[in-house]
C-alpha cells in the first residue's frame, strides 16, 4: 500500500507539470493577437520576424520619383494560424495581425535602385527602415471594414513603441478600393493566399 | 486498495499519453535537419514556408537579358535555432538547411518587369519558380567549405522530390569567391545576419 501510494504521488506530480506546461503554452499563444495599451494604442508586435513571411513587394525609391509611399522592401508577416484560416476560408478571423516590415535597399549601381551582384542585376535590402501593421476587429474598426491601421514609423530601428490608428484618408480608404473583396489585404502579392502551395 | 490502483492505471495512462506526445514533438524537431534518401539524394525540405525568413534578393529577368541566374524573387529562410546560432556566434551549426525559393513577377507594365500599383511602381511575386538548397556539413562536404548545394529545379511546383549534389562549378565556387569569410552566405542581403535587429 505504502509502495502504491508514492508510485500515485510521483505520478500525480508528473501530471501536474505535464499540465502546468501545456497551460504555459496556451497562453503564450493567446498573447500572438494584438495588444493595446492602457490609452487605446496599439502595442508594436513582437516577434513578428518568426511569424510566417509570405511575400516582399518592392517599391523602389529609384522608381518613384525618390519619394516611394513605402520605402522600399515590404517584408509582411502574419502568424501561422490566420495563415491557415485564410487559406481554408478566404477570410481573416476576428485578432488577425498583418505586419509589413519595410526595408531600404542595398548601395544602387543605377538610378533604379538596383545593383549589380553574383547573381546579377538586381535588388536586395540593406536595413529595416519601417513597420505598418493592420489588425482585424470587426466591432472595433467597423467603419474601415473591420480593419484597424497602424504605422509604428517609417525610419531606421528602433521603432515607436506605440501606435494611435490611423486614419481613414492614410490607410484604409485604399485598401477599400482596391482590397474591399479580399478582406482588405491586398493577396495578388503573395502567392501562398492565392492557392500557390 | 482497489481504488488506489485505478488511480494508478489512470495516472499512469495520462503520463504515458503526455510522454508519448513530447516524443513526437522532439521526433519532429529532429526531422528538421538534412535528410536524405537512401541513394544519398537530399529530400526536399519539408515546411521551410514556415521557417524564419530573412530576406528576398531579387534578381528580375527583365534587368537581366531575359535570364536570370536566379529567375526571379528569392525567398530565403532557416531555422530559428540556426538563425540564432549564427547571431550568437557568426557561423552557422553543423546541419543547418538554407532554403532559397524562387518566385516569378507579377505581369509586367515596364521592360524592367516593374509594374504600377497603388503603393507605387515595384515589384511582386506571382508564382513560385524553384527551390535551391543549401547545407552544411563539414565532413560530407569537406571539399566546398563545408556546404553542399542542391538545386530541386527552377520552374513551377511540384519541385523535384530529391536532389542529387550540385558540381563545384555549378553553385560552390561561386559562394567560395564572394562569401567564403560569411560561412559561405551572401550575408550582405539579409539585415538580421547583420546584426540590424
Amino acid at each position: 500500500m505504502k509502495r502504491s501510494a508514492a508510485i500515485c504521488i510521483i505520478l500525480t506530480a508528473m501530471v501536474v507539470l505535464s499540465l502546468y506546461f501545456t497551460r504555459a503554452k496556451a497562453h503564450a499563444a493567446h498573447s500572438d493577437g494584438p495588444s493595446y495599451a492602457a490609452d487605446g494604442k496599439l502595442l508594436l508586435p513582437v516577434g513578428y520576424r518568426k511569424w510566417v513571411f509570405i511575400g516582399a513587394p518592392l517599391t523602389p525609391n529609384g522608381l518613384n520619383g525618390g519619394k516611394a509611399g513605402f520605402p522600399e522592401y515590404h517584408h509582411v508577416y502574419l502568424q501561422e494560424k490566420n495563415l491557415e484560416a485564410y487559406q481554408r476560408d478566404g477570410i481573416f478571423p476576428e485578432g488577425t495581425v498583418i505586419v509589413k516590415e519595410l526595408a531600404l535597399l542595398r548601395k544602387s549601381d543605377y538610378p533604379d535602385g538596383s545593383s549589380d551582384s553574383a547573381s546579377g542585376r538586381g535588388f536586395g535590402a540593406a536595413v529595416f527602415n519601417g513597420l505598418d501593421v493592420t489588425v482585424k476587429d470587426s466591432k472595433r474598426y467597423e467603419k474601415t471594414n473591420g480593419w484597424g491601421f497602424f504605422n509604428f514609423g517609417h525610419h531606421a530601428l528602433p521603432y515607436e513603441a506605440t501606435s494611435k490608428e490611423a486614419s481613414e484618408a492614410e490607410c484604409a480608404s485604399c485598401h477599400k478600393a482596391g482590397a474591399a473583396k479580399t478582406d482588405m489585404t491586398w493577396v495578388g502579392f503573395y502567392p501562398v493566399l492565392r492557392g500557390n502551395n
